[in-house]
């Protein structure tokens, strides 16, 4: 769907004369502007974006479908000097990303206007995505996984996890992305067991298992990927419950598809994992949507209750932690279709053993 | 001021019997708890800190002064079941912090509570560094300083500012920085007159000016420091213009004590560079509080009327930037003092011409 369709179909559902939108991934998506400071003011008829004078330029360059406003001080402020409320009784504004803060701004200077709050909106139109959006996606995953490769020549027993994780990051942004899209998770040996560990300054022994899990933008899209490496044979029980957990991510794989309800989907992930005994163990959800940012609507767990949309991009990353033991997680992003899913990169989901 | 001190302080002042504290590096100050989820409950006598499993080890790791309560779902289930505002009747959140969603799930979760925002909280507090941070902060700037005598050994006409870029970032983390602060600015040429250029694919030539502003994390707290670097004779107004800057640089940190409002310090940078004939190039203000997070209060801007609060640390960076010619910037961060201010770093100030 066309941005403006997407904004004019909300408006006219909330019964609203405009809506600001503040949350600046969506202000991307919706007219290209990709500035750390802006507000989106949407009419039935016009669309403004106004941010300040450090990106009068690079708006001009990049805003599509909308007008630009430069100015100085606050939106509510500009707003008012431009007169971009005229005419309008209601005005429908991000809840959930807007503070208590900002709202009283707002209903301080235009009291005769009703403020309305919604959350959640325009998720549909973010979550589906067009053929370049999943290009971009696509190539993100791309860098993520050549990254993979060059780790693999160099990780060896006596590197500290945060060693490896510089050279994560140092991989990345010498392989063209932006940035990374969250700090690079390196876990060995009994860290691997906690699902969110931070690098530290443990060393790789012989023997130990290597959870690996990033992802970096690319033109302004993430990648999110986590593999498996041992430093040699890591034992029987890890390679049997990574055969679990790499049977569960089939599983997923295999399930998911456009109208797919969301717990439906962890659902079928998490029957493996428990029919091998270690449901207990696979202690987070599923996954989670993922474009413009790293984590996005919608998540994909026990509870959620969202039906999945075709162009909807989700991780799929089951995973068993045994804590003071190990812990082994598989984590790919896919694209759902109507008729299956399809991965985003094509990197090998084994146990690899160095 | 312990933190318990600073609590009790703002539970009285404001005749609240309990606060929120949402905002994360404010829960870090307050209780040493780094994890990326997180709420701290205050009450006169007791605080408690709420986060999730995830993070149950490691907040028994870390939390001082506060109570660790464990749960799953919202926050405000979490205090209801556990009843940790009982016998409460007015509480204090961050307005500026907490989203319209949130205050409205707090309402309805506790209807007969009176529910006051409040913005800015504990920012003196938090301002006033100890000499534990500092020393932090220190180490920051000691890690970028050094990475910038190693780019100055690589850097080179024919790579692009992103390659710069990528340099400066691996540079940090191999040299013990948790993450950088903010994406480095690398700004060659002309583009250095963008006072936030994000690095391009524009290689750099024999003459250019670079303009290369970044900073990293150690131990939780920011660096952030501008230097110029001319690849070859940049010619003479670049000299003169990098001469003025730094006139206004030395003003700045001269005048920079405690007790002095933050306008005033602008200016006493500003009036050298008006007196030079470059103000209106000087198109921002003068510095920002720095800690825990890059870009804090306060603000030292030609409109901030804040008092400058002994312990502070600040950014000092005036600029003068020459559209479609060159910008010069620089930046040292300092701490403030009763008789004067000390910087951070023991980095020369001068353009450095390789």
């Amino acid at each position: 769907m066309a941005a403006h369709s997407a904004l004019g179909a909300l408006l006219r559902g909330r019964g609203v004369g405009a809506l600001l939108v503040s949350h600046l991934p969506k202000i991307r998506r919706l007219c290209g502007f990709t500035g750390s400071r802006a507000l989106l003011l949407a009419r039935p008829r016009t669309r403004y974006l106004l941010t300040d004078g450090r990106y009068a330029e690079q708006a001009q360059a990049e805003v599509r479908g909308a007008r630009v406003v430069i100015g100085d001080g606050s939106f509510c402020n500009m707003v008012r000097k431009k007169r971009l409320l005229r005419g309008i009784r209601r005005v429908l504004f991000e809840s959930d990303y807007v503070t208590v803060e900002e709202r009283d701004a707002w209903q301080e200077a235009f009291p005769s206007l009703s403020w309305i709050g919604g959350a959640q909106l325009l998720q549909d139109f973010l979550a589906q995505k067009t053929q370049g959006e999943i290009a971009r996606m696509r190539q993100a995953q791309a860098i993520s996984e050549a990254v993979f490769a060059q780790v693999l020549q160099i990780i060896r027993p006596g590197m500290t996890e945060r060693e490896v994780a510089a050279e994560v990051v140092c991989a990345h942004l010498r392989g063209g992305a932006e940035r990374m899209s969250f700090d690079p998770i390196i876990a060995s040996g009994p860290r691997s067991a906690l699902p969110h560990a931070r690098p530290s300054d443990r060393c790789l022994r012989k023997g130990d298992v290597v959870l690996m899990d990033f992802g970096c933008f690319y033109q302004g899209y993430a990648s999110d990927m986590t593999r498996m490496v041992a430093l040699g044979d890591p034992g029987p029980e890890v390679r049997r419950v990574h055969a679990v957990v790499l049977d569960a991510h089939r599983r997923a794989v295999d399930c998911a598809k456009a109208g797919v309800i969301a717990r439906a989907l962890d659902a079928a992930a998490r029957s493996v994992i428990d029919a091998a005994g270690y449901g207990p163990n696979f202690t987070h959800g599923l996954g989670h949507g993922i474009g413009l940012e790293v984590h996005a609507w919608p998540s994909v767990s026990a509870h959620a209750a969202d039906r999945l949309l075709s162009g909807t991009t989700i991780t799929i990353e089951p995973g068993v932690y045994l804590p003071g033991a190990f812990g082994i997680r598989i984590e790919d992003t896919v694209v759902l279709q109507e008729k299956g899913c399809a991965r985003l990169g094509t990197l090998d989901r084994a146990l690899t053993i160095l």
